[in-house]
């Protein structure tokens, strides 16, 4: 039995999600032959076999071009150099030379690129040729929106295993993003094994052996990411969000007081002993030298004020740095000794917005971390830190981890980003948005149908051109043909609404 | 690394979920040996060996309880018969024998009874030791407090492959859940093959080929869900809900107009032409042959009426009845000549609550089916239809396709079935419960999740007694508990909050 493709079909065969910024294409269709197809490097291009990054993308998306083939197909890619772009033609059979002429990118967009031409690829809806392969003629020039455009996981609330890690990041560079923000440790557990501290996870972690991620680990994750062109930003929260350390570090938490007399109980690290940053420097040389990105994220957000108050010591500090009783005082100060410390270590710092509010003296090249409030409150907060000249990055309307019935990814593709009151130049300090997966409520188990295809929404916002995708309702079919083709590749991504994909989700 | 259990996990290790109507247990335990450990049929049993649906469950519930196991184990089982219960001496081994005596179960309650010991076994938390299972001294007496106890699944506005029904009816098995009502087809799809009326799923199905339910694909699960003791109740929603079956069967929906002319769409079952019935009888003389159940659920619910009052045919008609223009009368007469269809059938009707506020001749015996309103406005209804002598089954409370932040699952749980004015006999009438996982938002990609253990919140109130579990925050470390069961059985399960679980789900 088989079916002429319908208007419908044919629409979204051609969708690529998120929108390039320039999109042509022809009802003019040439098929590829998977035994013919290649990937060759250009003799006069820059990257050549043996570049590791591109040789191991082409392996991968071959088989992301040919869902059904399962033989071996040639791989090599031409690309022939042109000043900062390459002039791709990809798939040279003498069948499709004609069409394709050239896919145009900035050189370090190549592997955005394959993505790009992976989702014009497709079959026919014929299923007796289960080999027939076909492409549009497609002229597109793309370029992202935003520099950043991040996912948040976070691994101490539940524990994530490594291959659920490893299969979001395909999920992510499906979408274009290219910053895992790795939000690995926090109250409830620690389990970053430390080579420097190894208490830390041992006593820290949910479980010592089965809960924590280990230097190999963690060095399998940085692998992956890059592989797809995506960045690890690793975040060790503190002062506050502390909890679990305290169990494999003992002096580091502050001691809180019930009147006088010890209540048992701890708040956030004691940012008065030498010991708490002898212990900070230590551990950040090693996250810096584990984590290779140029970045690391410092937290400071949520520092309850309460158990540093009760505690004699740290009245004692106040007093005689003249904080009096101004506890947010403390906390600039104990920001800046961290951010110093990370500095030292060629760190650009992230923190949460928490330390702008503080803070004076934060280093002009911090970027802040908009995470709370509406739309107008975090307008307001953008406009105030781009005013102050500071790089800012907004993951405040994107909170995915919390749900709601219905097609609530409306509200994370209507964000406008740079619409707050600024100039010019301070919209060009906003480096770009980030989807928060919070882990209250998220584990293993429902991770992937949570966030996909919901964050991809924000992706579009982050990669396209804001408008022409101002309208969700007009985005609607391209984002279903999406979501089928996330589940075509395996990602348990969850239905937008009332339909179905031609290869549904096989596994249980 | 081995952590000595503490007091929490003391805790847990005992739970059953959902909770038996007695239920005592002590600290004494005694180690289960997967070697020595068997089942076996008593030589006064009125089961025995070749029991198909009892053999299945022990060869079923063995790597239930011993999950680590791969070596094989003696699959013997012995039951006492005694007039109405079944003495069930569990695991007759020498160790063990002591300690477990008896655990009492009514006869046809063997297959929760094996649910609930398999709950009763725990694995020591000394990572060394991977075969030892030990079991606590507990006694038991159970039985559930209402008769049906099911799960809705709509295959219609998604379709769900095979697989992830009997994964589904595998967990259902797990909470004690007895009926798997089947909404197979509605009006975006009809994934059902008939036999009589092909057309209808190969033009009324998303796909023909992929997205349909064959005969056997049916079968398979109607004895997949008989050998965990759960009824198969299918769901053939007429005279709205239909749109589907349109595309195969002409004639069948209501032509609507414009004016005097047609509109070009449909409308529901067309109630005025005999052929519709001739239509049904035949369809329905299939499915009750098909679907072994006693009883059918016929729908009846949410038909709109401006199709049937734009259509001058159906005017005629109402006007030869005598209905004037209360289109009520005419769903009446049209769901009292389906009743009277299946009723021929010897099936018992299920309908929807719409049906009882139009219908005065509708036959004692159907069950109405609760599935609008608040607490408030559903308590009014289950006063007036028990009131009115009619079973009804309650729906409303448990449209767990609704999604909410947090743990909402307190709101299943605290509901109060028997809460409504009506005397002993009108409680009586009310036969049991659904959880309604509709398929707007619902498909392969995250029914699970979405599903469990929000479901089992319900099954604890269907099953168990009202006042041992009447609060949330006490069942909480048993629900978490249940959850972590779930995945270490191979279902997604999502988390209820913060925590870890000994052994995370590993899939993808």
């Amino acid at each position: 039995v088989s079916r002429p493709p319908d208007w419908f079909s044919l629409a979204v065969q051609f969708g690529v999600w998120p929108l390039p910024q320039t999109f042509t294409s022809s009802i003019e269709r040439s098929p590829l032959s998977p035994e013919a197809f290649y990937f060759e490097y250009g003799s006069q291009s820059a990257a050549q076999q043996g570049c590791s990054v591109l040789d191991a993308a082409f392996t991968r998306y071959f088989p992301l071009i040919f869902p059904d083939y399962t033989g071996n197909g040639v791989l090599r890619f031409y690309t022939c150099y042109q000043p900062a772009t390459v002039c791709c033609t990809v798939g040279v059979t003498l069948l499709t030379a004609a069409l394709i002429d050239c896919l145009l990118y900035i050189i370090h967009l190549l592997l955005t690129g394959l993505e790009t031409f992976s989702q014009l690829v497709y079959q026919d809806d014929f299923g007796a040729h289960f080999y027939h392969y076909f492409v549009n003629k497609t002229e597109i020039v793309d370029f992202p929106r935003f520099q950043f455009r991040g996912i948040l996981l976070d691994t101490s609330r539940h524990y994530l295993p490594v291959k659920t890690i490893l299969q979001t990041l395909d999920a992510m560079a499906y979408s274009k993003f290219n910053v895992f923000h790795w939000h690995i440790v926090d109250d409830p557990s620690f389990p970053y094994q430390s080579r420097t501290y190894p208490d830390l996870s041992s006593k820290g972690a949910f479980h010592p052996m089965t809960h924590i991620y280990t230097q190999s680990d963690v060095r399998r994750v940085i692998s992956h990411a890059r592989l797809w062109g995506i960045r690890v930003l690793p975040e060790f929260d503190s002062p506050g969000h502390t909890a679990s350390w305290g169990k494999g570090q003992s002096d580091l938490l502050t001691p809180c007081y019930r009147g006088s007399s010890l209540s048992g109980t701890f708040g956030p690290v004691n940012p008065v002993l030498p010991s708490t940053y002898q212990f900070m420097a230590r551990l950040f040389k090693e996250v810096s030298s584990v984590f290779p990105d140029s970045h690391i994220h410092l937290g400071g957000d949520e520092v309850n004020f309460s158990c540093w108050s009760s505690n004699p010591d740290i009245r004692a500090f106040m007093k005689k740095m003249g904080f009096g009783v101004d506890f947010t005082k403390l906390e600039a100060f104990y920001m800046e000794n961290i951010v110093n410390i990370t500095s030292a270590l060629n760190k650009t710092a992230i923190v949460w917005q928490d330390v702008f509010d503080y803070h004076e003296l934060i280093p002009k090249d911090t970027v802040l971390h908009i995470w709370k409030g509406t739309p107008a409150s975090y307008q307001a907060e953008l406009s105030r830190m781009t005013k102050a000249g500071m790089k800012v990055l907004l993951a405040a309307p994107w909170y995915i981890n919390h749900i709601s019935y219905g097609q609530d990814w409306h509200q994370y593709y209507n964000v406008q980003p740079l619409d707050f009151p600024g100039t010019e130049e301070q919209k060009k300090l906003v480096i770009g948005g980030e989807v928060c997966m919070w882990g209250e409520y998220v584990d293993a188990t429902n991770l992937t149908p949570r966030l996909w295809p919901r964050a991809s929404a924000a992706a579009e916002r982050l990669w396209s051109d804001e408008k022409q995708t101002s309208s969700a309702d007009k985005a609607f079919p391209r984002f279903q043909d999406l979501r089928c083709k996330l589940v075509r590749r395996g990602i348990r991504a969850e239905p937008l609404y009332v339909g179905h994909c031609k290869h549904e989700y096989q596994g249980v």
